[in-house]
């Protein structure tokens, strides 16, 4: 809405807004569907709240109409509150990097891991250094320049070592390069523009590679470090992993009709002939995930994501059925106090934007107790369809009606831009040896998604919940 | 070649071709190579011999050039030598239906099943009538107006009976009618425009309902009559399979995430929820071939097909490796006499017009001994791939160099034209419920297959074989 067009009705607008406790009836234009992003459907027309143009510093683009009429009278809101904390002229004008490198500042302020603070090599490999520096609020800094070494070295160092991880579903190798790193291959399975079928579960789907890819570069353009660098990397099948796999690895080798190579492992899903990994003729694109510290070094807690899936295909999960989850959760230790009510949210929105449903468990690092950051490990199952947005992710979101006010500040900044969610995403995978990583339509989605979180934030705030009890600054 | 323009050239030649032992160095153009039909990469020119045009009768098309020089060169050749049985000129005069009758008049000779010689009902539903008419040369007549109704009533009957069929690999349902009539029941499993993927062996493939529905028909376009009456339908999947499934059936029923009624029944291979049937949202395609009368009216006797594949992915079959099998396939009984070895490579050329590799086995009925036709059953597996020709299936063609008279007529009148086996097919197909059945793209390559039958038995005769040899009237 454009407020400066109609004053008179502004002035009436500020005096209630200036009342903590204001009624959405009193301010809400028609309720909107968290379902529907209207927006994309044209711009009702009519009538004194209709009446308006577009606010003038929310681009438009040729692909998805990136604005929002919820979502604009949202921020149009926040900002007549609370101009300090909610200046979106002054969000448009900072850079996206400047935003995020405002916040990064804040992530070092934990401690280390204890195995490594005496730790000093005359000569530290990326990998080491990587380890050395996971500390409690994330798992990397931005700016250290052993993660993007990290990157380049899992696409060109020597693999020396290959072994299957045991205990997955479906397969997983164990790579080892010849400077000791290791890391988690996800071999290719289809092309990047194959979509998830409609019919498919969550639960059955296909690992993709370039969802692992795509996620670590996604996770570190929101600014979380929560996702272990990842990489992409054609390998050669017979040199870089026949030669060096076991006998049973080895013997599930053959060569397909096309005369391809090809292989399948042994797992509990899809490691059979007619679920084989096959190169073109022998070239296999993967993604290679840094492997972190090992437990005695780093030992890990495995949390049930209270938002978990039936993984059923009869039984729905108790919060798809019921809205009062979040209730029960917030009395419960870890998310009683602190940031991990926060954190998983976040890792919601995260999962949201990649449309993964398949976070059922997440891990911290047992060293940083409880105050630590969500480990957003396995994104396999994100970025399989563009078309839809899976709104169910985001039920803590809109169960709990919370969102932590930086991520907030992202999310509004990427609303306005002129930065997207899209381009820099892109911008960031672009990098990778295999880019592309994603399709346009996935990273157009992103853009969708955005809107989408924020409808739910307004919706959260339209229904009354007061404004600093949804958006938190801790 | 159009020996007219070189009346002095052709007299040397018709000399040369009343010998009967002819050498093929004699009168052969250059060799071709039987894995490629060069006629459709362009005719090369330059050369007395390619100083050509293509014959007048054999018409162009927009989709595929459907003359070939290795062909042309044989029927002249053949027509040259004994214009009695070779008479081109006369064959494309013919209509194809003509052709077909004239053959289809003989099937009628041989005996019918014992156990019905005496049935007579005074009124006999269109099954019962079709079993009656199962006989030692074909297993129906082409004017008998039940096979029809048969095919009408598999469309229109109400469902009365679902069964799991047991002891197959994929999932089969056996389908009783109101009248008592059954069938066999395959699923759609993808669309018709999804060609096999290049690095599937044929034992993983999906089975495609729509190849069974096809294979009826190009079988009763080809004049064969050796596959049972198999019609299209669509079912709703929970009035008519859940309503009367047992329980191991029923509790297989799921709702897909598209909210599409799904199942996966009991089988060994893809009967599980990733491989999960599902309707649109419970309507369900399928294909649906008639049962044979039961094994104590008309027992079945199993045959290894002799040029069985391996169904493995690290062996191959001896007769991939050799090209000596036909020589041992000849002493043995059945092949030794009467007209088994010409039916075997009648199913060949049937099947590779299909592109389906999964002939491993046979059967005949028991009732008419050795001399009675091969019954074409289960043709799931065909048409897979229209762009690929998969020129293994012909090995019996041109490592025996035999085929049946009236089958090389049939196909030398298709490349004659003005019938093509794709217009053949798509009218025959057209009175199916789900037409359309093929797409464009597996007609066109029923004409290209045509093509490269026939330049096999080019090669055949050019490589020196008698030609009374290679093209055997019995």
């Amino acid at each position: 809405m454009n407020y400066g067009e109609n004053t008179a009705h502004m002035s009436a607008i500020r005096k209630r807004l200036n009342k903590s406790n204001y009624t959405s009836d009193d301010f809400s234009p028609e309720k909107g569907d968290p379902n529907l992003v209207r927006g994309f459907q044209g711009r009702p027309v009519g009538g004194i709240r209709n009446n308006v143009q577009p606010l003038q510093f929310y681009p438009s683009s040729n692909f998805v109409n990136y604005t929002d009429k919820d979502v604009d009278y949202l921020l149009k809101k926040l900002q007549s509150i609370n101009k300090e904390i909610y200046n979106f002229e002054k969000l448009r004008k900072m850079s996206y990097k400047q935003l995020i490198e405002n916040y990064s500042d804040s992530i070092k302020k934990g401690k280390y891991l204890s195995a490594y603070r005496t730790y000093e090599g005359a000569y530290m490999t990326n990998w080491e250094k990587f380890h050395k520096g996971i500390h409690q609020t994330a798992l990397y800094d931005p700016k250290d320049q052993s993660i993007n070494g990290l990157l380049r070295d899992m696409t060109n160092e020597p693999i020396i070592d290959v072994e299957m991880k045991e205990g997955g579903t479906q397969l997983k190798l164990i790579i080892t390069f010849s400077d000791e790193g290791q890391a988690l291959f996800k071999p290719m399975r289809h092309s990047r523009d194959y979509e998830t079928l409609p019919d498919h579960f969550y639960f059955t789907d296909y690992e993709r590679h370039n969802a692992e890819i795509a996620a670590f570069h996604l996770d570190k353009v929101l600014g979380f470090y929560r996702v272990p660098p990842t990489a992409g990397r054609k390998v050669n099948m017979t040199y870089d992993i026949k030669r060096l796999a076991d006998r049973k690895l080895a013997k599930t080798f053959f060569k397909s009709p096309a005369n391809n190579v090809c292989f399948h492992g042994a797992c509990s899903y899809y490691c059979d002939t007619s679920h084989a990994i096959c190169g073109n003729p022998d070239m296999l694109e993967g993604s290679f995930a840094t492997f972190l510290p090992p437990e005695k070094i780093a030992a890990r807690k495995t949390w049930r994501n209270p938002w978990k899936r039936s993984y059923s295909k009869h039984r729905k999960a108790y919060w798809e059925a019921y809205d009062d989850l979040c209730e029960k959760v917030k009395q419960r230790a870890p998310y009683n106090k602190g940031r991990r009510l926060l954190d998983l949210i976040d890792m919601h929105i995260f999962d949201f934007f990649q449309g993964n449903m398949d976070r059922h468990h997440y891990e911290t690092i047992k060293d940083f107790g409880n105050n630590t950051f969500h480990l957003h490990l396995d994104n396999g199952r994100g970025f399989g369809k563009s078309i839809h947005d899976e709104m169910s992710i985001l039920a803590p979101i809109y169960q709990c009606c919370q969102i932590r006010y930086s991520t907030f500040l992202k999310l509004a900044k990427l609303y306005v831009g002129p930065e997207k969610l899209s381009s820099e995403t892109r911008s960031s995978l672009s990098i990778d040896s295999i880019s592309p990583i994603l399709t346009e339509p996935h990273l157009y989605a992103l853009d969708r998604r955005v809107i989408k979180v924020l409808k739910e934030i307004y919706t959260c705030i339209e229904d009354g919940k007061p404004i600093d009890e949804v958006i938190i600054d801790r």
